[in-house]
């Protein structure tokens, strides 16, 4: 039976970590903060997890917020222009999406509990060889303290090198659920999206919403405001910015209720996209396997980041327990297992960063009209390998409305704008 | 619904052609020959079916020679040299060889009740774009004519870039099935090797016999001899060779009845193996799919050429029928569901017919004393990419030795030759 380090106690770790631990392979799991401890931290993020990955939380029983009680069962959509369109996609099975603060350390205590070994320890680039030799493979799950360096970015020109969105993601009360109960994509063109999450936290059922800003795009503000600094501006100008682009959801606020969960349930940041090689070899030549945000990091405009560190955790699981050596060999089994995904997810992604191309304002002009075709969207949201092979070229999505009885949607508007040609 | 070209009737281009009409894919089948008119023709191969090949043949209703009538349990070893090596494996499913002469017509002909097209005309390199024209996609899946050469070799001097083996296959009467039936591997080594299959023809049960004659290592002769010129020379030399160097074989031998079934049941050739590239563009920019014989060529060593063929005609056709488009992402999906399967293969082949390195030496060896791990060897010609795992590396071959129970295995003798030292 092999060992295995893990570099981090993200999702990636912790559900490797995990599966692991159900076939009794010795695991030991390094993170430099007590799991116990995020709770009383900043938001990390805010994570919606998709019917695949629920589903492993099952098969791996953590499955401690049923999606039935905790979670929810559509999109709802807004698209912003001179003929807003309005719709709803429906998945085949629920979504859900937890604070990660109460969801991390769960994982972490059921992972010591069923005989994993946990070591709270600062681990810098320098210390991974050490590491390495500690074990019969070293897994890098984290992309903090620059761990993911030692893996080169392979993704060759596809991704971006900047931020194409500022990133304002926050927990709030006064925001009453959309019915059904769903997920609202709200998109103003040019300047931003806005993706309001119905979220568990530690207050119980909130709401989270995320502004994606357009660098440039009039929304840029909403990553600059300090809320610690001023919480009546900061509630102002989220109010009118939802009142001026995002009315589906500003629709639904009670003005007088509407504010921040807590002062550390904010997080403004940035992402630059990134995928990376597969494994890397250590200065002593024993491999580090990339998993997690070591591997990709995708800006979380669709959601894509967690459940694509899950679905990898699952790939590398397998191979661990198959095969028999920890080698070049082994590295490109797990890549081949992961890579339609991961990558799906990253082109996905980043397609949604950009300027539409008429192809997806196509698209969304349809779904806006026929919903067998916007039910099939959504539920791609779980499986963003699909996702790609409707998105990548403007036949294939052509292919995607024919498959599902859309063929006849018309172009893009000629403007530019979202929607269909009136 | 796709409409889908494919240009040769062989294992590859029958078992996709099969695939499709159970999901109503329309699709045209081109060959050069009339099926039915292969009966009257030369002994094409001598092709083993191992289980996940007779699984697929089942679930395409084409299961016209039930394993359990027509097949065999196991293979029967035995390694020359000083002290020989004799030891047998056994099949977690049995394997079946039906002469492709019979197997191949009764294909075509079922591939056209079920509403398959079959078109009897010479195809060569120039024609491939107007054929191309004619469906959404051209698939390659034979080697004839000069159409391989569309796909560039790929397989970066892994493989190498001659015969490594002169091969001469023939049906025989008068050889006593081995007990229990299976295959013989019979080893000679320096020499060559001899594979025994017991093979249904339209002579009934009758014995395949196959030198694999190492270029100038004494048994070349056999791929030299014309057996129309001077029978009886022939079959003298072939006895004589059998006596020599392959005792567990000749020993089942009546001389009396020992010959050739008949003129053309005699095929003698030499393969260069080659993987090629995925697929290729035409002029026309159209896409063309490698299938087969096309994209890799293996030394028959093993008997992993026609499985191959039909674990990638099972990606291809699974990816036809999912897919949005037949584009680089398209072709990107089929290599890597077949990739481990189909370089499985190829590297292990090429492994067989080079001098044995250590490892390999060490694991008949230890084969020859662990029945489980001769059975996990045996079994494995049905899952060639398995079998890559566990002979790739010298670490890897430990490990599969440390799984099957036979972890003390003593290393390779030191004069090189075959076996445990003493």
């Amino acid at each position: 039976m092999p060992d295995i380090g893990i570099v981090g106690a993200g999702i990636a770790g912790l559900h490797l970590g995990l599966m692991l631990r159900q076939h009794d392979v010795p695991v030991t799991l390094y993170t430099d903060r007590v799991p116990g401890s995020l709770a009383a931290g900043r938001l990390p993020a805010t994570v919606a997890h998709h019917a695949p990955t629920l589903e492993r939380e099952r098969r791996l029983g953590v499955g401690f917020w049923p999606a039935e009680e905790y979670g929810y069962t559509c999109h709802h959509h807004h698209v912003g222009g001179p003929r807003p369109l309005v719709f709803r996609g429906d998945f085949t099975r629920p979504s859900c999406a937890v604070d990660h603060r109460l969801y991390l350390p769960a994982l972490a205590e059921a992972f010591q509990e069923r005989g994993g070994r946990l070591r709270v320890t600062p681990v810098a680039a320098g210390d991974l060889d050490a590491l390495a030799g500690r074990h019969d493979l070293l897994v890098v799950a984290t992309g903090r303290g620059g761990l993911a360096d030692l893996f080169p970015p392979r993704d060759g020109g596809a991704s971006p090198r900047r931020p194409l969105r500022r990133l304002c993601a926050g927990l709030y009360h006064g925001v009453a659920p959309s019915e059904p109960k769903g997920v609202t994509l709200s998109i103003a063109p040019g300047r931003g999206e806005l993706i309001e999450i119905p979220l568990f936290s530690r207050d119980g059922h909130v709401t989270a919403l995320l502004f994606e800003s357009v660098p440039g795009g009039g929304a840029d503000h909403l990553a600059d405001l300090d809320h610690e600094e001023d919480p009546g501006a900061f509630r102002r100008a989220v109010l009118a910015e939802l009142t001026a682009h995002h009315p589906t959801v500003s629709e639904r606020i009670d003005p007088g209720r509407f504010r921040l969960t807590g002062p550390l349930d904010l997080v403004r940041t940035a992402i630059v996209p990134t995928v990376r090689a597969d494994h890397a070899r250590l200065p002593s030549g024993r491999l580090a396997l990339a998993l997690g945000d070591a591997h990709a990091v995708v800006d979380p405009i669709v959601g894509q980041g967690a459940n694509t560190a899950s679905h990898a955790a699952e790939a590398v699981a397998a191979t661990i327990v198959e095969d028999l050596a920890f080698d070049e060999l082994f590295a490109r089994r797990v890549a081949r297992r992961r890579e339609e995904v991961v990558l799906g997810a990253a082109r996905w992604s980043d397609l949604m960063l950009r300027p539409p191309p008429e192809h997806l304002r196509s698209l969304l002009g349809a779904m806006s009209r026929h919903r067998p075709l916007a039910d099939a969207f959504t539920d791609n949201f779980g499986h963003p390998d699909r996702q790609w092979q409707a998105l990548a070229t403007p036949e294939r999505t052509r292919a995607f409305l024919a498959r599902h009885g859309a063929a006849d949607a018309p172009a893009a508007r000629p403007d530019g704008t979202w929607g269909p040609t009136p």
